[in-house]
This record gives structure tokens, C-alpha cells and sequence, in this order.
């Protein structure tokens, strides 16, 4: 388990000592999931950091307007949301659901602010991890590109993935897809039957399959 | 001078004894610009931090295609991109000029790592202020939405600018911005002139003038 824990981005690069002494004072809340069992929910508080130890979890953004659903998919060791703990919306961002047995370990807010605060390795850790996903975002928001009908569909979902590699599912009508990227349904049908002709994606009745978005972002006609 | 230190969001909530045990170990480097000298290049290292205390800066994203120019302007008290201090890309994402007289102090990186980050209430105002970013890029990237030529021209400025309120300098040639919003050149200049008759914009040669990007995201046909 320490192994793990160490492994975890936040906690790299503290000895086993400063763990020991960390796990005296502060207080780890262990837990298992099993698959399909919910861990916290798109718009619950954020108030603690919730580390995954062992399996993995699926994630699910469910847009403002209900139009579609995203779904992903992390393995172990992660953290969740980091960057939701602190700031102006402590709410997390999305859903995050056992996919297969998880083991996890919960610290709260209280902790990392009186505790594993005064490791400068730990907030150094933090600093870097929020600021680069801050450059990720920056990153997306300055190079989304409008273009064809195949570029809008793969720039909708680079902007809303987590993780810009990996399988994903979208769970959208084709109606509503096309209203979001702006073009016909009739477009819209026929770049995804062209993709799924590639094996870039597989489409089933209100669902968009992506075995691997990084593989679907580099397919150029 | 004392003041205006604590009124930086990075540095509120610190005592005047805590400002004055910081000021005796930190370099302090103070700095005057006249109007139109450069702070900062976009792309340079970032290895300080540069706390605007007096005046107005201009900051000038250059698209990396060189296809546009976006200025827009803060006022003191600032501090300039905390965000790219920490993380995987610490470059200055757009350059910084001095508008009017400007003062300001210069802390380096390692005395925010050594001797700033003794203060719990400076960790935490670090904190925040990184991940309240990231949560308004967040916020961005989920809400973008495509639509009809005045949409997507105000989502582009929206998308691009640090504020989302205050006048805005566009430097694009209206071809570029039609490929660059996958709209006509006819359209686009349709769109500009409409907006230009309310007050919203004004067009000149080359550029388009946002007095407030606030008042023009407000605007609904």
C-alpha cells in the first residue's frame, strides 16, 4: 500500500518516513467499490481527495442541458480532480463510477491543509499538477479549430476529454450532435459511417463508441 | 508600497509583521516602465513572479500561426500568470507591455519555494487562484458553442481572452478569420458591420475594436 500511495503524482518523491509520520497524524478513510458502484457524483462537494489505489474508474460528464453524456476511463494510482479542491467551484466536474473493483483511500481538505501541507515536496507536487492542467486547458482552448464536419466532431470531443488518449463513449442523438457542431445531421451521420468504416469509432443507437480517441485525433483523410 | 503588497490576491490575508519577516529574507526587485516597454515575451521563462502595483499592462497574445493578434488590458494591482510559475510549460503564454507608467516588484522562484511558502495563507491563496483558473478554463472549453456567425465570432474573442469583461484590440485579416471560424468572408464582414452599427465593435483596416467584451457576449439579436 505504500508502494502505491508514493506512486501517486501528489505524494512523489516523500520518503517512507515522511509517510509514516504522515499516516500518524492524518487520517486515511480506506474503501472498496465494486464495479458499477457510484464515487462521487458531478456537482457533489469537493472536500477531500479521493486516491484510487487499485482498478479502474469510469468517468461521465453529463452536459448542463442533458444533450449528451461523456464517458472515460482511468486506471490506478490516480487522484480525482485535484484542482476542484481549492478555487472558487469546489464541485466536482464530473461523475466517477467503480468500472471494476476499486480500492481507494479518502483524506480530507482539513489534512491536506494542516498536515501534508508542510511537506514542500507535497506542495510543490500540488502546484505542478493544477498549473499543468491549467496549461492543458489553455493548451485545447487555443487550438481549437473549426474546419469539416470530421474535425468538428473530433475537436467536440478533445474539448470535453479528460484524457486525450483512450477509449470513450458518447452517448448523443445525431440531431443534437449536429446542433452543437453546427452542421446537418445528414453530415454529421455521414463522417461518423466513414470513421466507422476506419474502425475509428463504432456507432449503435444513441451512442458513439471511440476505442481510442488519440488514434481517431491523428486519422487524417 | 506596504498596501498595495497586500491587497495582490496572492498575498492577502498575511499580517503587516508577516509582509515585513518576508521583506527582510526575499529579494525584492522594484521596477518602472514607461509606457509601451516590455514586461515579459510571450514564450519567455517563467521563473518569477511580477507583481503589477501601479498603472496599466497590455498583454498580446500572438496566435502561433501568426494569423492574429489579441491585446488586451489589466490594471494594477496584478500579478502576472501565477500559473505558469509551476507545471510541465513554464512559458509566459502572451507578452506583457507597460500601457501607461507602470511599477512593479519582481520575486524569484525560489524564494517563493524557500521562504513564501512558510505561509499557510500564501499556499492557500496559490491555490486558489490556480485552480479558480483552471475551473473558468473549464468553464470555457464546456460552454464553447458554435451557431451562427456573430456566435462564433464572440466565442472566438470568449475562448481567447484572459478577461471576459474590458476593451479588446483583434488584429486578423477578415480572410483569416472567416477560415478561422469556418465561415465566409461575405458573412463575417456582415456580422462585424451589424455589430459595428450598435456600438459593439469598431472596424478599421486590419483590426477590430472591442470597447467591452462584456457588453458584446450580452448582446443577443
Amino acid at each position: 500500500m505504500y508502494d502505491t500511495l508514493l506512486e501517486l503524482p501528489l505524494l512523489q518523491g516523500l520518503g517512507r518516513t515522511d509517510l509514516t509520520a504522515i499516516l500518524e497524524k492524518v487520517k486515511f478513510h480506506f474503501d472498496k467499490y465494486a464495479p458499477g458502484s457510484p464515487i462521487v457524483g458531478q456537482g457533489d462537494k469537493c472536500d477531500k481527495l479521493i486516491f484510487i489505489l487499485k482498478g479502474r474508474i469510469r468517468s461521465e460528464l453529463i452536459d448542463q442541458k442533458k444533450r449528451y453524456t461523456l464517458d472515460e476511463f482511468i486506471n490506478a494510482p490516480h487522484v480525482i480532480e485535484p484542482y476542484s479542491l481549492f478555487g472558487m467551484t469546489t464541485n466536482y466536474t464530473v461523475s466517477y463510477y467503480a468500472d471494476t473493483e476499486v480500492s481507494s483511500v479518502t483524506i480530507n481538505k482539513e489534512y491536506i491543509l494542516t498536515e501534508l501541507s508542510k511537506y514542500k515536496i507535497f506542495q510543490l507536487n500540488y502546484l505542478n499538477i493544477i498549473s499543468n492542467y491549467a496549461q492543458s486547458l489553455q493548451h485545447k482552448l487555443l487550438n481549437a479549430h473549426l474546419g469539416d464536419t470530421r474535425e468538428k466532431i473530433i475537436n467536440f470531443l478533445q474539448m470535453r476529454c479528460l484524457n486525450q488518449s483512450g477509449e470513450k463513449y458518447l452517448h448523443i442523438r445525431m440531431e443534437d450532435f449536429a446542433i452543437m457542431i453546427d452542421d446537418t445531421r445528414i453530415n454529421v451521420s455521414r463522417a461518423l459511417n466513414n470513421l466507422q468504416d476506419r474502425g475509428l469509432v463504432t456507432l449503435s443507437r444513441g451512442e458513439i463508441y471511440i476505442p481510442d480517441l488519440e488514434k481517431l485525433s491523428k486519422y487524417k483523410l
